[in-house]
């Protein structure tokens, strides 16, 4: 089968193949001394479970380091072989972090080329045929199969619309 | 007219916003002592035309300090109101510019919001109405109205399925 013919694939970056909230109730703990739990911050916004949130994403540096969410190579290692895979992360609204992406990008998933990245504002200019992100924000406009993976801000959340997944392994289960 | 009603028009940076030729013609002169001009490196991609292109677009910092295109600022403006505009820029493969491309983007368009910016490795997964370009490749597989950008790789080709423009005093016209 030719390229041409394959489905596109969108795969965010933060909460998807970036485990990013390890380092966020790290340096939380950092900053104040107060241990969080998953039980803490169910339910609430990255920025308002973490009060520093947006300084820290803000900083150059900060998207260099952080850890591969588990599963996520293997899983997105074969997925690119079956689809048209395009890793999408809304990116701009904070400079310093694009081209840090972009080298963690090539560090951790050097199997996905540049020809296959998007840092963008707005992810519904994107098309594709399915979807796998963290934020109903994102899923709630595309016109595909959507997969929302479940993350602490998302986790409280009844929806019927998007297909959960709890893991990289759900995600090869239902894709491949 | 509700902005869900506006046409997206795809607007391209370098060649298009942005005056690279200008920097290109100063590099090599200073490089080579060899000056050339527009008849030397019609009809040349970039980089057979400047033996430095690709060392240069892939130094830090290169794409933050290029001059704007003449005409550009006022017309984006004017069509930032009548479509919803989208920058988008073939960006990935160079990660240091990403970051410089989009502080240029702030500096000199701070009309332009974040939300506006696309930086990615293939333009055909973009959704649009309208596309400015001065590359064939990134035209050639829209679907919607393509506007050509003289530029000097594109000058010498003969072509009728893009509308050819030589300035933004003509994007204006056509578009507004």
């Amino acid at each position: 089968m030719g390229s041409s013919m394959k489905e596109i694939l969108l795969v965010d970056m933060d909460g998807v193949l970036v485990d990013i909230y390890t380092t966020f109730f790290k340096l939380h703990e950092q900053e104040t001394g107060q241990k969080l739990n998953l039980k803490d911050i169910a339910g609430l916004l990255e920025e308002e479970a973490f009060k520093n949130q947006r300084k820290w994403v803000s900083l150059p540096g900060f998207f260099r380091d952080l850890p591969v969410m588990p599963g996520s190579r293997e899983a997105l290692h074969k997925l690119n072989d079956r689809y048209k895979v395009i890793v999408v992360s809304l990116a701009t609204e904070f400079p310093f972090c694009l081209t840090d992406k972009q080298l963690w990008m090539h560090d951790n998933f050097p199997f996905i080329s540049w020809k296959q990245l998007v840092f963008c504002g707005d992810k519904n200019i994107v098309k594709a045929d399915i979807m796998i992100d963290d934020h109903f924000k994102n899923l709630d406009h595309f016109d595909g199969l959507t997969i929302l993976f479940t993350q602490p801000h998302n986790m409280l959340i009844k929806d019927t619309r998007h297909k959960r997944v709890d893991s990289w392994e759900e995600i090869e289960k239902l894709l491949i």
